[in-house]
């Protein structure tokens, strides 16, 4: 089979863009991956978005985006699937490209907090949770996630600050990435004096949510314009997985069976070994679902994925280098824009443009799109040709 | 290319189901599909969804549809595109088949308007006009269609009942449809006498919301199984276009361009003439939308599209029958399940299951799901095979 090409990456800042709307911040980061890609004509678009019909006011972004993006007229639809929106529209793309009916895909992740017109972020976010059974509840996304940390904590004996690795590997890589919300690095002290958000989440075991905007542009090799100047990074694999909507519904909340899935059948599908795999952008959402996708993915055994964090495994230079550009936690979390980012990210790796945040001699990475508590998991192989 | 069948069918009655959710409403549909088939089990699960995170506050459907209808683990995601959506979401299991990624993909289109949680249909439906520039001044979907319904009586000289013919066929059809929402047959003085929902746009030449599910499981020729016991349907096409998302933003609102491109593009990838396709479900949100897209596909010039209704020729056993199981004014329009309804109904009909409603002898039916004013236009050929 043909190698579907990420030729263009694009990606805006990440943070809150009070002066911009989805629209523009959409073209900001089409504009670069069209321009990256030299000059590839999409005849399709996959828009990636979480909570625009709730938080804009805006359903219906495929034709939006088409046209405010200078290709009206071409084919254009929106994924959703929660956090993993953006995960989910590189899938799209990819079977797209891959079924020979379309040559160059357009996949753009736009996502804006800010300037929400309806209930606010979090009631908005819980319509993504099991809504008749969770939501009308109270619960919220940050609750979901102090259930499992708090078991896990019960579970495996861990103490309060065992997480606190999770957020200072985040931080310090965001430093070096010049898109990241937040590029400060933290000190153990600060984790451990920081505010609860729902106990035990803290605020810096807790993404923030963001406004962004990040693109991709897919197509195959063949079709590549002559002297295209970028390393080649090629889609090894893609894979959806899924559980429960609801937590209740596990009898093992704790395992991540969604992501562990979506990794193997990755794997599979790409031939390739865990120790072959240079990096991991997972969907560290919360401290805990870093732990537990680290876990899923088979970097750790049950019970362990936090000792990865703590001991410095997860670190540039480390075994499995995690959030190498800052990850959800310090690039920031633009709901259904933050798949797109994790591409981005990962080709800039590949490719040996990720400056300060380079993974050295990246060859292969793994990005995971998380929707809920890994309700739905896509996990992609990028890997370096 | 292997051939993508459409190979099982499901669909529930349409109208106000105030007795049941989302879940169990995609679920009946669902159900009836997979038996339909023979059994197959689909891997990926594709849903058209137009408003339920307005409405019943509910995003996610991909992993809760997934595991509500007994298939946790397989992948899953929503397809928006307005009004689209479900030919969308047929257009994305398509291409997932097309890919050789996924072997039986299931399609579903799902839509609650009864019950809403949030501010009413007509505030979520502007969402998916250009909310920035078109909902904030107050326009609604219906009186998009009453400006191009003016204009088209007045660029035509279209007398005011001049569309009743679009309602009185769609009206006559669904009396043999025994899951349309209105099995009446109206009279022209009926219409002549219905109050207006937006003058000139009037009851009867505006398609009721209702709630509905409908599916189809798909599979490539070579999976299906042993004694298989219907007759073969095929997609023998699928194309997407786009227009303006806003109105005004349009040199030529009654062009209805989306929708002519991608029956273009349909026909030419089928390699087929309009003078061999025997029946044609079009979006009949609004009479002039039927007007519009008659001439757009071709089968009448411009301005005389409102003619085919009053001459008959849309009529079973006319030139070119149109909602041959009563349409979007008849069946009922339930929202982002509609594209799916229209594939269940051109499979009937293919299969010559129509009951009633059968066209006879046909072999070629043209399905075509718009979002908004044919901004986003997804056409489909169905071929008996």
């Amino acid at each position: 089979m043909t190698d579907v090409i990420i030729a263009g990456i694009g990606q805006t800042d990440v943070g809150e863009h009070w002066g911009i709307g989805l629209r523009d911040l959409a073209y900001a980061a089409v504009k670069d991956a069209i321009a990256d890609s030299g000059g590839l004509q999409p005849q399709a678009l996959f828009v990636g978005n979480m909570l625009a019909p709730n938080l804009s006011n805006q359903a219906h972004l495929g034709v939006l985006l088409a046209d405010h993006c200078g290709m009206r007229g071409i084919e254009a639809v929106t994924v959703e699937a929660a956090g993993a929106s953006g995960g989910a529209a590189l899938r799209q793309g990819y079977l797209a490209v891959k079924s020979g009916l379309v040559d160059v895909a357009l996949v753009v992740g736009v996502e804006k907090f800010t300037d929400q017109v309806g209930g606010g972020v979090d009631a908005a976010m819980a319509t993504t949770s099991d809504s008749d059974f969770e939501a009308v509840q109270g619960l919220t996304a940050s609750g979901q996630a102090a259930l499992l940390m708090r078991r896990y904590m019960h579970e495996y004996g861990v103490p309060a600050d065992g997480f606190a690795g999770f957020a200072l590997t985040a931080h310090a890589n965001g430093v070096g990435n010049p898109k990241a919300m937040f590029r400060k690095a933290i000190r153990v002290e600060a984790y451990a004096q920081a505010e609860m958000v729902s106990a035990p989440v803290n605020l810096f075991d807790a993404a923030p949510n963001a406004d962004g905007a990040a693109a991709v542009v897919l197509t195959r090799s063949d079709l590549l314009p002559n002297g295209y100047p970028h390393a080649l990074v090629k889609i090894a694999a893609s894979a959806v997985s899924t559980d429960t909507l609801a937590l209740h519904d596990r009898h093992d909340p704790l395992g991540f069976w969604a992501a562990r899935e979506s990794v193997e059948m990755a794997r599979h599908r790409a031939g390739v070994t865990l120790d072959e795999i240079d990096f991991f952008e997972y969907h560290d959402a919360y401290s805990i679902y870093a732990a537990l996708s680290l876990e899923a993915a088979g970097f750790a055994p049950r019970g362990e994925g936090w000792k990865l964090a703590a001991q410095g495994a997860i670190a540039r230079g480390g075994r499995i280098p995690c959030a190498t550009m800052g990850g959800l936690k310090a690039r920031g979390f633009p709901g259904g824009a933050t798949g797109l980012y994790q591409a981005v990210e990962a080709a800039l790796q590949l490719r040996g443009q990720a400056g300060a945040c380079q993974v050295s001699e990246a060859r292969l990475g793994l990005i995971q799109s998380l929707g809920g508590p890994a309700s739905t998991a896509v996990t992609h192989l990028l890997e370096k040709l």
